[in-house]
């Protein structure tokens, strides 16, 4: 499990930057504070490349499907299987059973996930199908959900099906 | 199961033909034939509403995501998770695991599929999760998309996030 302090020097994390960026963006609109971006690893230069991120759009755009990453795999527009088997999603928090399914869908091989204790999704999915997973355990991630979900109690249970208490 | 003559007389299965006229409409655009819509049964009055109701978008909007079902539950819009539980989702194609993976999330309890022979996705995974499967094996879904993976292979491989042969 990489800490905090390894996302701030590792280059590789690029993805999970954008990613917090996207859900810090949400957050600032009144928004669910989950964020998401697809990286694609070429494999003949080894270079990265950010194909799409996005945020999760439930207030923004009363959407009941965008999800972050939902959101950004749409962002990242038609690509064929060969894209998706070389790319790296990044989630700032465990994706639900929807976004599990995408990913499974496209068989995108790894995930980058911010943190899983604030909502706990399909990680044990993504395991038992061959995804690498990587848990971050992100402070800033905890923090941002743990307050959205303190403030926005029903908006979140709405996000996850879940019946308000 | 039922047979195409039961849906033919059966007028509970509005949602049905509402999905399949969704594919056909589709068709017509020169996009993937699949057709969703999302019908709520008012517990109280027993009576069914169409909720939304869609067709898959790789085509028409170059959409990564927009399956026939996120497409309608994205038309269906904000609902609270008790309104999901009185839903049923129709599709005429077995839901491929993204499309599994929403009906999971919000937990709609009946699903009614045209039928999963010529792609079969998260049936299992639906009934390893209590959802109520109604498989009607019409031969009108099974022509469409027969037709449509012959003349588009390439399309629906991407659709599916498999590789072309
Ligand atoms: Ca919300
Ligand atoms: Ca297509
Ligand atoms: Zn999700
Ligand atoms: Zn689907």
């Amino acid at each position: 499990m990489a800490s905090t302090n390894d996302l701030e020097t590792n280059l590789n994390l690029n993805g999970m930057r954008a990613a917090i960026a996207q859900a810090k963006k949400s957050e600032a609109e009144g928004g669910i504070p989950i964020g998401s971006a697809l990286v694609y690893h070429d494999p003949v230069t080894k270079e990265d490349k950010i194909l799409g991120q996005s945020h999760n759009q439930r207030v923004q755009k009363a959407s009941a499907t965008l999800h972050a990453e939902i959101a950004t795999l749409e962002v990242a527009g038609r690509l064929k299987a060969d894209v998706y088997r070389n790319c790296t999603i990044y989630t700032t928090l465990s994706p639900c059973s929807m976004c599990t399914g995408a990913i499974l869908l496209f068989k995108i091989p790894r995930v980058v996930i911010g943190e899983n204790i604030t909502f706990l999704g399909g990680d044990d999915l993504l395991r038992a199908h061959g995804v690498e997973l990587t848990i971050l355990d992100d402070i800033n991630c905890k923090e941002m959900m743990t307050e959205f979900i303190k403030k926005h109690p029903n908006e979140w249970n709405e996000d996850i099906g879940e019946k308000d208490s």
